[in-house]
């Protein structure tokens, strides 16, 4: 079975706003085997409303839409879809007693316009809202000679994906055809996508069976691996071998084999080492630090750092000698390695990390251009020190630089 | 006039992968005065995207179409737009001309697949693409007996703007009635929007021409005026007045009249009055460092700032006096106050930030719940600490007391 997902609001029809709630949706239609063939955003008119209900009815076999179920005057989805199908809406006296209670509740009379959300269309089962007043619909019905589910969700994310779990998702199930989903995801740092994909490709191509995506962003390669199987077991085992040799032909570039985030697999390799960073950094201006921190009971973990902006600071926080940034400059391999070993000093932590570099857009010469970036790693034996040369703008440059570090750091903890 | 923008690409049919082209689109669409109806995503799939050309036709003037027009066998979209209005495809010796010359600069013989990028519907201007090999398409045609404009786009966002702004830009702009359309925004931090809301309707409902929107994210309100007039002093004029009325009333709770960001406006500031400020950070790990530093030439105001995460650090980094940590808890006030004065005499620096609270999701206690933070501000004069209360999970609660200390870093500046 296919599926058209509808948003339903005039916000999304602007400059500032987008669906997100078909994302959500997307992914749990794909693991019940519904695979989404057209998406829609409309606003509140009805007349473009029904337009899309109408599209949407004669091109696919489920549609879900969201958004529209408030009460204002605006909102108009019950009633398009009873208009599209020819249908009564009809004022549930149940729904119409909860909403009052509701209200009553919260010490509020509830003003006559929420009562058209106790309109249900015929033939609807409603869908309690677990979050919000706007109870959701679902319609097992035939328009010409083809069965249609039509699923009327709120707009809320919060609600929406609240009631699609509790509510959409066991009915559907239980009218498709079984399938088992499972997927895999493989996450990489640092190596460029078309690396990647020259490396895997022969392998996943040798499983067609098996739907393969691969995404780079942000200084990552995604590898994502989906099959459909006619047991758990199998299904599992599909995207398991499949992901295995891709990880064995990556080798230790994988830095996630679950679809952890590097934060996550750092903070647990430091955990599993009883190791306690400390991080001195320039250019980056302490994106490191609070990446190392983003995550709950980083305090086990992250003893602290620095942001030494100024070379003043840079001797005051991490002792770098002044003679060191004056034989070498700022922007330098040795004050990266001073930083490191500086800061690991000063707050006797395992590991130290230093970071100096050229975030631009200014201040690049033809010997130290922007994007160049030392990133030193101390453990009081040993200090790496890794020159980077990176691209694109500010932003960017000082995002691979952490994403330099935190994967040194990882390859260090292994 | 209408219009939809259908973006093609099975890729964005995935949990994945979204859709941004339409958020350029409907920004530059609105700017002509045209209003975006609906939207529409569709895969590489022949039929799917007939439906998708066939549907928008029915029901609006102008078709804006991006992605699809490739070398691969999954490009389609020429194919699609001159199935529906029954037209030829020719290829046009021209665009096969340059084709050939693109990949012979690069020394690479051109496969023939590539060939089908030369391929122009009847009737349609080809539309040049200075970053890439697909050309656009532009046709202004009749169907049945409305007038339509169908635009083909190719799908990567590089060459789909500068396609736009250079080529279709100018082609709807002499096609278009004039209209001189203004806009404005105000940016407003840490006031909910139902205040905003309260205090500045009264104001924008008397101006029912001026299109007003009001958007919350992440710690900030925008009120984006927008109005279409019969000349551009005129619209100037209506939005720069709706906009000034709504500042008067929300007084220095607007940080920005013209749109800059927090950042920005903060960096201005303390570059006007040639002030340094220094933090020290707990629970938002560097955060307000990295926003301070996000900006090119941040080292001209910002000096550095430590992580000071462990209660050791705090005192070694800071000076806190253990003293201090053990009468009123590392999270306290005067821990904060510490901190901000602390790194202030450290560092030189004419103010002083210290942040110190509870990110969760552990570590609260009925007394000192997740959320509890402490902001304080230090100038060598006075120190003044904010306490607040915040909720949400530890990525909201860092960023909110990290907006709260640049929106206090503000109004000290002011």
């Amino acid at each position: 079975m296919n599926a058209e997902i509808i948003a339903i609001g005039s916000e999304m029809l602007t400059p500032h706003r987008q669906d997100t709630n078909s994302l959500f949706l997307t992914d749990r239609l794909n693991s019940l085997g519904v695979t989404v063939d057209f998406k829609t955003i409309v606003g509140d008119n009805f007349t473009h409303l029904t337009s899309a209900v109408a599209t949407a009815l004669s091109r696919v076999d489920i549609v879900l839409l969201s958004g529209g179920l408030g009460p204002t005057e605006d909102d108009l989805t019950r009633e398009a879809v009873a208009s599209v199908l020819k249908l009564n809406l009809k004022r549930n006296n149940d729904l119409l007693a909860g909403l009052h209670t509701r209200f009553a509740k919260r010490g509020i009379t509830m003003s006559d316009n929420n009562a058209k959300q106790a309109d249900v269309i015929d033939g609807a089962v409603v869908l309690p809202n677990a979050n919000g007043s706007a109870p959701g619909q679902f319609m097992d019905t035939v328009v010409g000679k083809h069965r249609k589910l039509v699923i009327l969700l709120p707009g809320p994310p919060k609600e929406m994906k609240a009631m699609y779990d509790a509510e959409v998702r066991p009915r559907l199930h239980s009218i498709l055809p079984p399938r088992f989903i499972t997927k895999r995801m493989l996450r990489i740092a640092l190596v460029p996508e078309s690396t990647v994909d020259a490396r895997v490709a022969p392998i996943y191509k040798g499983y067609s069976d098996v739907e393969t995506t691969i995404l780079a962003h942000n200084g990552e390669i995604q590898l994502h691996f989906q099959y459909a199987g006619v047991s758990l077991n199998q299904a599992q085992a599909r995207v398991d071998e499949v992901a295995s040799r891709c990880e064995q032909e990556m080798g230790d570039d994988v830095f996630s084999s679950h679809g952890e985030s590097l934060e996550e697999v750092v903070q647990l390799l430091l955990g599993l080492k009883d190791v306690r960073v400390a991080t001195a950094e320039s250019c980056t201006g302490g994106w490191l630090a609070q990446r190392l921190t983003s995550l709950p009971n980083a305090s086990r973990t992250f003893l602290g750092g620095v942001v030494a902006y100024s070379n003043d600071l840079k001797n005051s926080f991490t002792d770098v000698p002044e003679s060191v940034i004056d034989a070498f400059g700022a922007v330098s391999g040795a004050v990266a390695r001073a930083m490191a070993e500086g800061i690991r000093t000063r707050t006797g932590a395992e590991i130290g990390i230093g970071i100096t570099g050229i975030a631009g857009p200014g201040g690049g010469t033809d010997e130290k251009p922007v994007g160049l970036v030392f990133v030193a790693l101390a453990d009081g034996q040993d200090t790496d020190v890794k020159k980077l040369s990176l691209s694109g703008d500010r932003e960017r440059i000082r995002w691979w630089a952490t994403q330099n570090a935190l994967d040194m750091l990882r390859r260090k903890l292994m």
